[in-house]
């Protein structure tokens, strides 16, 4: 079949939205409309040439919701017009890392997902002159029509809005699972929120959600301030405005009983390697997480004192919010349509996908949350 | 009184045997005899100069066993006869972090014990001319009666040996807490030691303990390894034999079903900073917990690719084995004393305290496991 696509032909080039050829699905996989997607700093990432697996051309986007319109040979667990949210990290459920039960990072299709292909090896997406076209992510949801491996499609609810749920497929449960799954925050916490983006206000939810006292968010723009308090940011830190984060976060965090300070969990979503030094060192001796979120640029190090360790501080980091995928996204979709989290205040702007690149130049000027492309 | 003591007079001078004086106890304080006392690399680090907050003249010491002699005003909870082990780490049970029920890092007399000084601000001991002696650690167990707070003593069964049970006070409960408080190893794991010297030792034991499938031991020196091996090791690897110590880990580890690799857990026992990375990076992809014990250089500090914690690993780091000294010391001298661990073939050398200098000799030639001088 032929459909409309927006195509990364190389990189630092914007994308062109063009006619291509998709192959109908192999044994496994299924062939899924995409309703509406998501544009995120990951898809700016790989086109702007800095990700060194970035592969050209492609078809990029791994932030989708849409519906089932075929299914290949053996596939059980979805049936054409089931709404589906594509997962750039899949859950087979049968492979180390799945049956570990200690891991979100499933290893079935690591490989050629990593090599912009289909797990037999192949692409489902060609030019119409037969060049082939990488996947992205193993969801390329910058195509109005994908094909992935059931293994890396989460079934959810059919009254749910594709252009809201879309965000789920990425921003909403980075920063939600990263709360409940890698920090596992319990009620009455002290946390911080470096970085006030779309991924640090979906940790702001995601920590009111588990019953946080405190959450401090700091960002060096004061206008990101009203967004994320309207999602439960309670205290708001412009590291310009203070000689020192980290001591002006010990320093907030003291009570009168506790007077060694420090926040219980922090969260960096900035990739900035300092920040996350200071993520770190922030945290209160003795038991402080420290989750790293943000992606750093390649080649960077984070690096600190190993008596921050010593004495009782744990580093550690989240890929998809720890979530998997096919169990815990429909569950999160279920919170989004009962209200316990919201997702509409940060889509802010809505497109057709003629108009992708507005996307991409919103996000660099800052000047979006998220831009999403309905179909 | 006037007791016997070895004193630290300057740094990087041997120690000095002599009579010095100690005032009895205060309120809260208990007087003990100390039977007897292990030398260990922490007390080495400090004689040297090298710990920048090293305090001279002092009266180093800080892994003993002993009896009470003498309870100051209000003390409930030891008597006279009492078997006890001092603790460098107290616990008070009622400051923010033992109440924490997430750290053993009791805070109630840090300030204090930082500055040699008992929890009301002076010293018991002095120099026969008057000049007052900074205690260590809060312990100084290098003289023959020592003062401590009494929330820094736990009471033990009276048929211990001290000879051996004075190695619980530091290195024993380092090693075996780190992998069972820290860690929290589970049965069947896959583990790695950095470092065959005496903590790497108790960290093997501990391993034995938990149940640990895999005991890898990595050490520069072969002649480390039959002594390891008697503790539980299961594999060797001398670092100077293979190409990358990360990449033999990773194959050494795997199987048939996982072909990913990796260790669950690490433990530094080395203090080298270089070593803490490979320990972080050996560990397995999704869910390796790596665990700092060893003390670095001042001023040193780890780093890696954040990447390495966004795929899973978890840093961490222990500081006396994560114990809880009043509550989890007793258990560890009942597991010696039941056979549940080994301590008789680590203490390599028996010292009176004329000959202490000899012990700091035979730690610096890497002639001993542990050297204990009994009074």
């Amino acid at each position: 079949m032929r459909t409309r696509a927006a195509v990364a032909l190389e990189p630092g080039k914007p994308l062109e939205v063009m006619e291509v050829n998709l192959e109908g699905p192999k044994a496994g996989e299924v062939l899924v409309e995409i309703k509406a997607t998501g544009i995120c700093h990951t898809d700016e990432f790989t086109l702007s040439g800095d990700d060194p697996e970035g592969l050209f051309p492609a078809i990029l986007g791994h932030e989708g919701a849409g519906v089932v319109v075929e299914v290949g040979p053996g596939v059980t667990s979805v049936q054409p017009g089931d709404h589906v949210i594509p997962l750039y990290t899949p859950e087979c459920r049968q492979c180390p890392s799945c049956l570990s039960g200690k891991t979100n990072l499933c290893t079935a299709i690591r490989a050629t997902q990593g090599q912009g292909l289909m797990p037999d090896g192949t692409t489902r997406f060609s030019m119409l002159d037969g060049t082939p076209i990488h996947h992205y992510m193993g969801c390329s949801t910058f195509a109005n029509h994908t094909v992935l491996p059931e293994i890396a499609v989460a079934k959810v609810r059919p009254d749910a809005p594709f252009d809201k749920i879309c965000y789920i497929g990425c921003g909403v449960t980075t920063g939600i699972g990263a709360v409940i799954n890698t920090a596992k925050v319990e009620i009455g916490a002290k946390a911080v929120v470096f970085g006030l983006g779309g991924i640090g206000l979906n940790v702001i939810q995601g920590l009111r959600l588990a019953g946080a006292d405190m959450i401090i968010g700091v960002d060096l723009n004061d206008d990101k301030k009203p967004m994320a308090e309207r999602f439960g940011m309670t205290h708001f830190i412009n590291p310009r405005n203070v000689d020192n984060v980290v001591q002006a976060i010990v320093e907030m965090t003291k009570t009168p009983f506790d007077q060694i300070g420090g926040a219980d969990y922090s969260f960096d979503c900035t990739g900035n390697v300092a920040v996350m030094r200071d993520a770190l060192e922030c945290t209160h001796r003795g038991w402080g997480v420290s989750v790293v979120i943000g992606v750093a640029p390649a080649g960077a190090e984070i690096s600190t004192r190993p008596f921050q360790l010593v004495t009782g501080r744990i580093w550690k980091g989240s890929a998809f919010g720890g979530a998997r995928g096919r169990t815990d996204v429909p569950r999160i979709v279920d919170w989004y349509m009962d209200g316990k989290i919201e997702i509409d205040p940060m889509i802010t702007h809505d497109l057709t996908l003629d108009r992708i690149n507005e996307g991409f130049e919103l996000m660099r000027q800052g000047k979006s949350i998220r831009s999403v492309v309905t179909y």
